[in-house]
């Protein structure tokens, strides 16, 4: 797969590496906090694809690896030794949460580096939110 | 499988109707926001018990209903026919959201009451809240 940034043409490539894509996005726009209003049944099987995503410990524990790094972003070679897990494993956990549109994915010469997406975070805090 | 809780000498009855209990109680104390600092091997496995048990449509549609209430209470008599489903159905997909604390249960008379657990909510908003 290419690892330049986006062409100008319709990309067929990944998606752009700032904004909420994928389910993540799909949560930002769909879901009401569950205290002000009864979800559909659309609404509950856009947010159950990204809760799946994230109901895996090692998948819960990379997410807080990347958001919890100052600037948001590491190297997969920072991500697979704390885990004890090898590199396709982490990689195979890693697509899951690109993939969900929680962290977005750059290869920068040998290495990928995973970016974390605040607004992805933030659709979920939003959907918990308290009763203002 | 019987229908009670844990083992154990204590008690074999409900929880206590209104603070948080179970895996929700768990998560209220254990686990700090990702983007603050990576989550430890049981962070992350208590996070994901209460990811599980609403990772399922109907059961976030059923806590939908039930935090959007007015008083943050319905009886399980209103909660069957929106769902489509039988009141057996329903009351097992209860029971799951109660044993992780996200709710809990009063029978009065004949009816099962199912009332929100608000700090339940709020931990998980804390979970995924954004970087301050």
């Amino acid at each position: 797969m290419a690892t330049t940034s986006p062409p100008a043409a319709l990309p067929v490539v990944e998606p752009p590496s700032d904004h909420p894509s994928g389910l993540a996005g799909a949560i930002s726009t769909c879901c009401t906090p569950l205290t002000r209003a009864p979800l559909s049944a659309e609404e509950a099987d856009t947010l159950v694809a990204v809760l799946k995503a994230i109901a895996v410990p090692t998948r819960l524990r990379l997410l807080s690896m990347i958001y919890a790094r100052d600037g948001g972003e590491a190297c997969v070679c920072e991500l697979t030794e704390p885990l004890g897990l090898t590199q396709p494993t982490i990689s195979h956990h890693l697509k899951v949460l690109v993939d969900a549109g929680l962290i977005t994915r750059d290869k920068r010469g040998v290495w990928a580096y995973y970016r974390a997406v605040p607004e992805a975070l933030a659709a979920l805090a939003t959907v918990f939110s308290p009763r203002r």
